[in-house]
């Protein structure tokens, strides 16, 4: 797949600024801000952080902000948190040794709703020192591509003095033609984003460059690192199903037909599974509209259930990557790749009326949501886009297993102790145990269904004992025992079970 | 100010409708879903609800769900709740006799997004049996003119099956003109809502009539309940003070000019004595576009500072609408009343970029935000359009005063007892003791910065002994200990006091 660097860097003029990584790293300075390509380890600026880790291997106190579309692959979040130059990062990841060091307080986190970062460095209120994007080229009249993701790539060489551009030569020249650059004014000055389907065409087709931001170039040969996504166990498959007769009763009463309503699905195995149980279905003419894309929606696509695709980036297992990537062309005509204030956009998302499903850490009894926080304090990896969609789309949708650690921890709690999402915001919440449609319930209405339908039978009665009790001794809109509503967590911190 | 019916009711063949409200009341069937017209206490239907309050005295077991814009005066929900005949009620309501039934259970109370009502109708999730709607006139051409409110009476008269409409001569024949009825389709086949800017018209005069629907007119002459706002003391006063001097830092910086960006305030006398700040001032060429006007707007508008102001309604005081009504003709090419979908969609929100300012009941060290439950349970009102509003803002400002009940409450504790808006919604905070702005901070930075210049004197130190000793037993990105994270509501319970 790999082609020459003549045939990606086709701009005139800038290749006396091809130079090594480690040289790239050295036009970085101490306290720079940096935004760097990559979302869901897809289109991730690969080399340059590496080599800007070696570097300050020899400098005392050297630290960076890093900014992102959202996680990073290629372990990068955890060399550079490990080496100690991350100040600040945002606005998510998912790496498990940067989470030790956001959780010690060694590395400064802002868990950030991914469409608005732009919106930030657009008012002022941010600003980006360099640029770090993957290309798959820079075209002849300016245009950077990206590559397997757009993430705030586009907000970022703008925000920059600098612009650093890896250009991969491992990235299928193909995906050429695949993006869509609509890049908003600032507020008050914007029109409306005029996206109508989600597979319109509004934007440029890449990012336009400022040649005289440009520093280096770094050529590069790396893929992606595929995803790490696991099959549906039996739990992960009852969910998926309990949201498919969802679908099906939804259908039954009139408020959907069967092709549904465009769909947003988080990264996860569930969203997977549910996607994946479309292939052989009723449901047609699907329209996804997306932050990531995973497997499954190149198994749809490839069965002819979808109708379009829109997404910020496309992740796939190694296996879909090596049947994917040498055809990418073939799904030019139903996929477009976005920035992330597009695909999560608000504006879109309402207008388009998604049906988005997003993982949750812990709901409570009442329908709020904590997608974030262990036990309140710990980050596990972000709130990422699942606000953006949640507030904004036509059914807000949150699944989880109802237990963990063998049943240690129950994923329905009296009160989360984190929230991400809050009850407002919750259409319908899922477990294998079953799903609970809170649409047009009072707090006290949601709490009864959500335990009978939803709860772990282990979990039942202590949740029903906390409920009645609250009721009785505080009643209120929403009846909780401040002295009692972390008794769960409590009981875990103490005991190591959330059962009583 | 009053005119005769016939020049209100100028369309032909719907003289016949005309009855009284006690004939109306007895349209209305037990178990129906009644849409009514009202948004803080303007425009609201006050004669049916009334009546219907005087005919269930008659009957057993009579009860309707009560849907409206958002709050009623004329001491329509205090009526209703307690002649018992309210078994649903839904986005919002700030009547003390309510509260009181809904924190009893006896009202199933669903507090809602004052955008997301209408999307829920369209999508069929929900459904109304009679719209009851107060009108300035009925046209020649079939639109029903709505008074001092829309709200959402549009998506009600579209859902209903049948139509009851207040005609009410008392109501200014002037406010024929200032409405903009903008609706939307249903998600997935509608397009960009056009709006621009605050004063942009993009829709009808009116709201279409099928004139199948109208069932009866009801003719009235009864003024708007005044709003009962309270004139600034000294917090108030220094709380406008740090968001004005906020404003003018932002300038400074190069992230707003003197004409600020379009304004949104929620009800109450800080959001009042901001506005009012501004007419002596350098700020100048101002756009309002907000869910409610208040007198300050008008003041404003009187000076010469605004530019357009966009509403769902206006709530005057009385001395105010003595003032304002007689001439509101002259602000009719600033003002543009709207339904509270378009007033508060997230799309022209973060479009315009607003500056939202809403009042907290509660905030936390990290920024989290309790607008709705007094101690977790008990509901005040209602979360109302603010989530709409801080979300999809460009600046989301939330303000209380640090102290409450002579020093025994503290507004700011270590975690919030109920969550209405997240931190990655909040950007300032503001008390009388000063302002955070927690733009770009970890939650960590947060919490030093929220204490130091939020928190009252005597609150700060148990604050910072909180935090400090969360971080250093617990740690994490948001350090808490959550046998403790409510020590303050425990302590008021058991003493009185939050103090230690």
């Amino acid at each position: 797949m790999t082609s020459t660097v003549e045939e990606r860097l086709r701009f005139t003029g800038l290749q006396d600024k091809v130079m090594s990584a480690d040289a790239a790293a050295a036009l970085i300075n101490n306290g720079d801000t940096l935004g760097l390509s990559g979302f869901t380890r897809a289109g991730d600026a690969k080399f340059v952080p590496h080599a800007l880790v070696e570097r300050a291997k020899g400098l005392e106190d050297f630290k960076v902000d890093v900014y992102t579309g959202a996680s990073l692959g290629f372990d990068t979040d955890a060399l550079m948190s490990d080496a100690g130059i991350v100040r600040k990062r945002l606005p998510f990841q998912v790496d498990r040794t940067m989470r030790g060091h956001i959780n010690k307080g060694d590395v400064g986190f802002i868990d950030q709703h991914l469409s608005v970062t732009s919106e930030y460095l657009r008012q002022g209120a941010m600003k980006i020192d360099v640029a770090i994007i993957e290309a798959t080229a820079i075209t002849e009249d300016g245009y950077l591509i990206p590559t397997s993701s757009v993430g705030n790539s586009p907000i970022y060489v703008e925000s920059a003095d600098k612009v650093i551009i890896e250009l991969n030569v491992a990235a299928p020249a193909e995906l050429e033609g695949l993006h869509d650059i609509y890049v908003p004014e600032k507020q008050g000055e914007r029109g409306p984003i005029p996206i109508m389907h989600a597979n319109d065409r509004v934007g440029a087709k890449g990012i336009k460059l400022d040649m005289n931001k440009v520093v280096a170039i770094v050529v590069t040969e790396q893929e992606d690192s595929p995803s790490n996504i696991v099959p549906p166990d039996a739990e992960t498959q009852q969910m998926a199903n309990h949201l498919l007769d969802f679908f099906r009763k939804e259908i039954k009463e009139g408020r959907l037909t069967n092709t549904l309503a465009p769909l947003q699905s988080g990264i996860g195995s569930v969203a997977n599974a549910v996607l994946a149980g479309m292939v052989d279905s009723e449901f047609e003419e699907l329209e996804v509209y997306s932050e990531v894309l995973q497997d499954a929606v190149f198994e749809l696509i490839d069965a002819g259930k979808v109708k379009s695709a829109s997404c910020c980036s496309f992740t796939l297992s190694r296996e879909k990557m090596d049947a994917v990537l040498p055809r990418i062309k073939e799904y030019a005509d139903k996929l477009v790749l976005r920035p992330q204030d597009i695909s999560n956009s608000p504006e879109v998302i309402r207008r388009l009326g998604l049906i988005c499903m997003n993982t949750a850490l812990e709901f409570d009894i009442y329908g709020n949501v904590n997608s974030t926080h262990v036990s309140g304090s710990k980050m596990m990896n972000g709130i990422g886009g699942s606000g953006d969609f949640a507030r904004a789309g036509r059914l807000s949708i949150f699944v989880t297993k109802s237990v963990a650690k063998d049943g240690k921890i129950s994923s329905i709690v009296p009160m989360v102790s984190h929230v991400d999402h809050t009850e407002h915001d919750v259409d319908v919440v899922v477990t294998e145990q079953g799903i609970a449609d809170l649409r047009g319930l009072t707090p006290r209405e949601r709490a009864a269904l959500i335990i009978e339908n939803c709860a772990h039978p282990m979990y039942k009665e202590a949740l029903r004992n906390y409920f009645e009790e609250a009721k009785a001794t505080v009643g209120g809109q929403t009846p909780h025992m401040l002295t009692k509503a972390f008794s769960f967590h409590n009981n875990l911190a103490e005991h190591g079970t959330m059962l009583p």
